[in-house]
Order: structure tokens, then C-alpha cells, then sequence
């Protein structure tokens, strides 16, 4: 990941050309190495001035601090001697301390990163949300901060009622909503209620978050396959299921968005059977080529969940996310809160809240949808030139979409067989990705989807971004089905063969 | 809360005279009634020109925002009007509209708080804590708010290794540790694992936390009182439980320390019957006469866990706990976490580890055990001056004391209804406090306590901290056995009477 390169000897260097590879989660190491490397190779000889921490994190797109740490260290080595009024400078090394000249160590981590739901530091709002919190501080009640609502900071739902109305159709009212950590908290508070009530069983999509199907497991919950066809889930399938967990808005990872029909009848079988709705609203502000659609809450509060996330809009890192539960789960729910972590952040929720007020929110969630319908268009243009046979499915809205993968379809070798073999091929390109097959319930019986990558569109930062599809391009090129030639083989998109 | 007095009419008003309640949680209500009132009494005048936002918000010692609000709102209603350039004035309004001058709604919220547990915003370090995030952001990884180690950001880990040894004498590296969302989940976790592995029992101190025993419950583990004198719980009695949960540095809520004898006894249990030591450390950096007392798992961390918060050092609302776990228990505990929640909110974790790493953090632990110290002696004298026949106990350590409530040693009234008594007296004071015998165990067979009431040093704001001490000494004059005249029942110190 290190290197140094064409460093000038001047006693004073404005600005460096070091290759540091900045998508590296590294980069603090990999600025270190690059120094220690030019001092040791010669290429900064002693007594050289180096640009001062606030210009060359300016010269190289970094945080001052990343660069005075890197510097900090470097004196601590020896490398470097920092001295008031003169700067930092080249050390006075003697000879056999730059005799070893050991390479530096390589990596064998991808410098490329198109795997979904990885986001990196570049794209959270930092600056927005600093502000919004140390705002939210300041303006809060003197208990903001004790042991508070349950449910949450009444700032919050109250902000959230009325931004899930305007931008997904949600009916809630504040006291409906209950505030979790993440999509994870928010489905294990829901198993665990719906296990004491009795219930033994979850319908799953059967290509889904496998994560999803232990957190069910982990509260006494079996999860059972639901197919997926171009109209979403096969909801005309349930039976006495106790609850289903879909993600109507934008299947996740294969696409479709739940059709008008299908969300009638699964409301049917709710209402019929009494079963739940579980909305997985994961990425419901982000679509591409058509209005959004509404959340499935809005036509059946009585029956739906609906849970959201700012693990897409912000960072999973930020932890939140809500219920809006219908009015005789609230209470269990907030039982189920209360004796497993007593509330979320009071912190992120204040700084959410005014986010969402001062409309940073709206801004920043309009901004990711633009640079993840950009990225989309990238991604299809660069496929298109590079390599023409590879379809891409699952376009029309969201953080991800399929990279089908060629193959002969008399092809006896498993989907997951094919997919591993195009994961290697990627790393060895320095490309981290990942395959459909992953995601597949174990106890579905249907035929599995002809294999594909799934490709994140908000994962790497904005400059590795066509680098990766170059690395994409080349990968697929290689996979013996183009090999052969184009049109040995066109996958049929998956939004068309229903199982 | 409100009120208005000796407001001038001059077409300036430089600060105004107004008695707003800060200790109330509603400030801007209180606010924004005083303004009322004085518009609606005529003590403000139309025309009258109200200080800025900003210079009455110095004047009162309020949030610029909280003073703009109330503005705002009071422009919304009518009483006030804001032009450009002539800035906020009283409204001309129609003598009708002064005329009911109904009286402002009478709060019946207390308007002193000591209560334990029950912060306030002011002593959080807003600042500190806004500066150590923006940091933190700047020099963290680009993967730092994505899908992280479940155990908890790595910056925090290795900060919070290094500081527990140091301060609390905790044998941790920082992949023992699991980062969790305070102390309820921190326990929630154990009990979880606890129970997966067949545990059916948790001895837990007589007095104790309810909502600890709840967490346990929820996650189908009985508790079983255990007695607590004056050298801590008599972890001699424990037998076939399968844990102990404990707060040895500082009982909560009696007071005592676990003696030294004691805790040889009870890693003695744990080595020969395998139970585990659950340490709640909730506030082992608050010791006033003597040096801190080491963490227990310093001495057994093959047998101990060591559960941490900042619930006490920074907020309950932070959320952010840590486990210090033996190597046998980690692996179970991480995959407990994946499933409930993934992962604690990264960004405060960043925050609280580059607080620490930065010093801000000790600092703030020094100046809270400094202004708890103050106020334990503040409350001493107070009682001795005011109330001279109350004994106070428990007050070696920590944000809390007992004050013994006098009474008939012969009354045959139960002392949770003396306290009781107590508590709804001290409200007709405006002071809120709790009894101790919330929190007795429901299965505890050892003689009650002597009544008492459980005092948070920590809770008011300082300027209203005397107000809440005469309104503590008048509620005890108030009680019958002191009206009855001092001496006719000494309360024994409740840590020399051995149950």
C-alpha cells in the first residue's frame, strides 16, 4: 500500500508525492510507511523540512491530525525530530539505521471495495452532525441526558412522526415510535416479543440479511423461505406463520420493489390470520427511476412494523433506528427495551433529531441518492464498454444492484461455486466483493438464481470509485464464459425468472 | 414556576428581573410564562424593547436557542413583535387581551430534585465531549462507521484497557473487552449467556437496583437476596447459585465496601463451585475519605466479570458500558451482542475514547468527585445545622447517601410507609427523594432497615443544591418523632447493624 516516489531534496518540500492508497482503512500506517520509507531509501536526506502537518494533510485530502499523529510518531522513531520555530525535519541518522532497507510489508488487503452496506467515513455528514449535536445540547432540557423516555428522546419522535409522514407515508404519531439501536435491535426487541406472546416461526425472503434469520434464531424464532419473483416476495405462499419480515420497498439483495397486489394480499393475510408485518425499510429514500413508494405502513398501521435505519442515510455506525409498532405492541415493546439496554444514545438521538429539523437530513439523503444514481449510471457505462456480455440487474433503486455472472447454463458447478471463483478472481484484482449465494435461506428448496455479485454503490469514496469498476470490468473478462467469448451465455435477469 | 417582578418599563430593558426556575426541566416554558405574564400584568409595556436573545440569554445563564424559542413563540402568539433593525418589542395589544390575566397553570413537579441517578445536563462536559467527537472523526478510519467489531471500536478498547488498569486496577486487554449500551445491557448480555448455559440463579444484594433484577428476569434467571452489612454482602451465604451480582466498591444503595475478607471469600466460591463474580462498578471513581479501592477482578479475572458505565462519570444517556470478561466468556458475549444489536453507536465510542486518550475524561471524573465531596460535607453541615438529630450514613463513597429517617423504634408502621410518608412530605416542599426500601428485594427475609431516604449528591444544579438541602432539613423537622424533640429515637448507622 506504501510507496515513495520523485521526493525532492530541497531543505523545504511543499507537498509530497507519495502514492498513499487512501482507500486503505489504513491510511495513518500506510502515510507512516511511505515517510519512513523515503527517509530510509534516501529520498528525504537529513535536514530536509517537511510541509507542515496543516499542508500536507491539505496537499493529500487528509485530516491534519491523521498527518501530525503519522509526524508524531515518526519523531518518536527517530526518523523525524520536531523542534519549535523549525519545523519537522529529516532526523540525522546514522548510516546503518538506513542500511536495511527491508521493503516495506505488503498487504494482501483489497485496496478496492464494492461490497454493500461498507460505507466509508467520506460519506457521513461529519461536519452536519458535530454541529447538530453540539446544537442539540445546547438547546436541550436539563434531563436530556438522565435515564429518559424508553421509547426515546420525545425530540426525536417527534421529529421522526413527522419526516417518516412526509417522505414514506408512514402514520405514526410520536408515541407510536420506538426508538432501537439499528435494524438488529429493532427485529430482536420484535422476536422477543412475539416469542412470549407464543409465536414460533417468521416468514423470511428466501435470498435476505442472513444476519437476520440469528437474530431471530437467537430469540426462539424458526425462519422459513419465502420466495422472490419480479413482483417481490411470494406473499400468496404464507400460511400460519406468525410473522413475515419483508423489505417491500427494494428487495434486498435482488431488487424488486413489492408489487400493489402483493401488498394487498399480504395485508389480507394479516388481517385474516393476525399475523405481523415486518417492514424492513432499509433503503425506502433512495430510489432512481421512478417515484418513491410509499411504505407498506401506511396502508396497514394495525398490521405493519415498520422499522427504519440510518445505517443507509448516515452510517451503520450511528446505531439507530425505529419501530412504528402498532398500539398493542408499544407496551411490549418498551418492556422488551427497557430490561435489555434501558434506551439508545440520548447523544445520536438529539444530534438525529436536529439533523432532521434543521432539514441537514433531507440535504444529506438527497445528496447520497444523487451520488448513488451517478454511481449507477458509472457502473452500467463502464460494464457496457468493458465488458458488453455482463447484465446488470436490480437498477431502479437503492445502494446495490447484481453484476450477473457468465457461465455456460449446462454448467454443472453450484451458483456458489461459480460466485466463490469470481470473488477470488476480484481479490486477486484487489476488488472486494461478494456473491448472491450468500444471502440464500438454507431450507430453500426453489432452483437458485443464476449467480451474481452483488455490487455496493456507496461503498468506496468518490476517487477509488472507477478504479473499482476497472477492477469489476477485468475480473468478469476473465471468467472462462467471456473467455469463450461473448454470447456463450447471456444470464437472464433475475427480475424475470420466478422460481 | 414562573413569575414576573420589578420589571422596568423603559423602552430598553437591559436584563430583566424575572424568576425563572432553573432547576425545572422546562425552562423555555418557564421562560416563556414570565414574559407572558409580564406583558399580560402590564409590568412590560407596549413598545418596550426586550434585550437581545443573546444578551438575556447571558443574563439568565440560558441557551441563546432557549431564549429565541420562547421569543418566537410568544411573537406566534401575539404578546411580542420582532422587526428587523428594531429588534424584539412588546406587542400593541387590545386591552381585552390583557384582561382575563388568568393566573399561569401551577406546575405540581417538584422543583428540587435528590433523587439519585438523576443528572443534569449541566454536569455533562458538552463541550469537551463535542470537541473529542469532531476530533475523533477527523483522524478516524475510513471504515470507522461501518459494520465494526462487535466487541467495540478498537480505539475505545485499547483506551479503556489502559485507563481500568490504571484507575480501577482491572486486568483487561483490550479484546476481553466488549463494549455495550450501559450497564442494563451489560447484564442483559451476561444473563443471556448466563442462561444459554443452563444458569437458573443469580444471587443478587438485598438492597439492590430493581430494574437489575428485572434485566435477569427477562432473560429467565430467578435472583436470590443476599444480606448486606456493614463489610458489603455475606457472600459466605452463597451456595448453588450459578453467579453473584455485586457492587463491591460502594453497595448500592447502603454504602458499605465489600471488605477484603469478603472478597477472598467470594472468589474462593467461584473457584470451587465455578459461579461467576458479576462486578458492577458503577461509580468505583467516586471515593471521598479514602484512596479507590481496587476493582475485584484485578484479584480473580478468571472468575470475574467487570461491568463499567459512564453513566455516572459523564450520563446515563451516553449509553456506552463495558465488559471486562474471562477468555472462556468473550466469544459467547460478542455473538449475544451480534444478535441484539450489532454493535454499540460508534460515534460516541469514538468520542469517549478520544476523551479519555486526551485526558478530558479523568479530568472530569476529578472535578465530579471533587464537587460530590463538596456537596457530601454541604449536606452534612446543612443536616447538622438545620436538622441536628438526623444521622447520615454511607458516606465514604459516591453520589449517594442514606439519611435515616427518626422515628419511634417501637412504631409499629412498616418503614417503607414511614418513608413514604416522607417522600410525599418532602414534595409538599417541592423537593423530590426516594425511600430505601424501593429497593429491597421482594424475597428478602432479614429485618427491614431503618427508614431512610436515599440522597443523590449529583443530581441538582449547584445553584439550586442549598435550596434543596433547606427543603430536605425542613421535610425531617417535619417528621413526629422529631417533633416529638431530638433524641427521642437515634437511628443506629444502618452499617453497624449486621441483619
Amino acid at each position: 500500500v506504501t510507496g515513495a516516489d520523485a521526493v525532492t531534496a530541497s531543505p523545504t518540500v511543499f507537498g509530497i508525492d507519495l502514492h498513499v492508497d487512501l482507500t486503505s482503512s489504513r491510511v495513518r500506517a500506510g502515510l507512516e510507511g511511505a515517510l519512513r520509507e523515503a527517509v530510509r531509501s534516501g529520498l528525504l536526506v537529513t535536514g530536509t523540512r517537511l510541509p507542515s502537518s496543516r499542508q500536507l494533510a491539505a496537499d493529500l485530502g487528509l485530516a491534519r491530525n491523521t498527518v501530525a499523529d503519522a509526524y508524531g510518531q515518526l519523531v518518536a522513531e527517530g526518523w523525524l525530530t520536531a523542534r519549535q520555530g523549525s519545523g519537522t525535519r529529516v532526523a540525522d541518522l546514522p548510516s546503518p539505521a538506513r542500511a536495511p532497507a527491508t521493503p516495506p510489508p505488503r498487504t494482501t488487503e483489497p485496496g478496492y471495495d464494492l461490497r454493500s452496506g461498507v460505507p466509508t467515513l467520506a460519506s457521513f455528514p461529519a461536519t452536519a452532525w458535530v454541529t447538530a449535536l453540539r446544537r442539540a445540547l445546547h438547546a436541550a432540557p436539563a434531563d436530556a441526558l438522565g435515564y429518559t423516555d424508553v421509547r426515546g428522546r420525545p425530540e426525536l419522535r417527534q421529529a421522526l412522526a413527522s419526516h417518516l409522514a412526509r417522505t414514506r407515508g408512514v402514520r405514526a404519531c410520536p408515541d407510536g415510535i420506538v426508538v432501537c439501536s439499528g435494524f438488529t435491535q429493532g427485529l430482536s426487541l420484535l422476536a422477543r416479543v412475539l416469542h412470549q406472546r407464543g409465536a414460533t416461526t417468521v416468514a423470511t425472503e428466501e435470498y435476505a440479511q442472513p444476519a437476520h434469520r440469528d437474530v431471530l434464531a437467537a430469540q426462539g424464532l424458526a425462519s422459513r423461505p419465502l420466495p422472490v419473483d419480479v413482483e417481490g416476495a411470494l406473499v400468496d405462499r404464507l400460511g400460519d406463520e406468525d410473522a413475515v419480515l419483508l423489505t417491500p420497498a427494494h428487495q434486498f439483495p435482488l431488487g424488486p420493489t413489492l408489487s400493489t397486489r402483493r401488498r394487498s394480499a399480504v395485508l389480507t393475510w394479516a388481517a385474516d390470520t393476525g399475523g405481523l408485518v415486518i417492514e424492513d425499510d432499509y433503503d425506502g429514500e433512495f430510489r432512481h427511476d421512478r417515484h418513491s413508494v410509499g411504505a407498506l405502513q401506511g396502508r396497514g398501521p394495525h398490521h405493519v412494523v415498520h422499522v427504519g435505519t440510518t445505517s443507509k442515510t448516515l452510517a451503520p455506525g450511528v446505531r439507530l433506528g425505529w419501530l412504528v409498532a402498532p398500539p398493542d405492541l408499544v407496551d411490549d415493546l418498551v418492556e422488551a427495551k427497557r430490561t435489555t439496554d434501558l434506551a439508545s444514545s440520548s447523544l445520536d438521538q438529539l444530534a438525529l433529531a436536529r439533523l432532521i429539523t434543521d432539514g441537514g437530513y433531507d440535504k444529506h439523503v438527497r445528496r447520497s441518492r444523487h451520488v448513488a444514481r451517478r454511481r449507477r449510471d458509472e457502473l452500467l457505462d463502464a460494464l457496457h464498454r468493458q465488458a458488453p456480455a455482463v447484465q446488470v440487474d436490480g437498477i431502479a433503486a437503492g445502494l446495490h444492484t447484481l453484476v450477473l455472472l457468465p457461465g455456460v447454463p449446462t454448467d454443472a458447478r453450484p451458483q456458489a461455486v461459480v460466485e466463490t471463483d469470481a470473488v477470488a478472481s476480484a481479490a486477486r484484482h484487489g476488488l472486494a466483493v461478494e456473491g448472491l449465494q450468500a444471502y440464500r435461506h438454507p431450507d430453500s428448496d426453489t432452483t437458485p438464481r443464476p449467480a451474481a455479485l452483488v455490487v455496493g454503490l456507496a461503498t468506496p469514496p468518490d476517487h477509488a470509485y472507477s478504479g473499482a469498476l476497472t477492477r469489476l470490468a477485468a475480473t468478469l473478462n476473465e471468467l472462462p464464459a467471456l473467455q469463450d467469448g461473448p454470447g456463450s451465455r447471456r444470464a437472464g435477469p433475475a427480475s424475470s425468472s420466478v422460481p
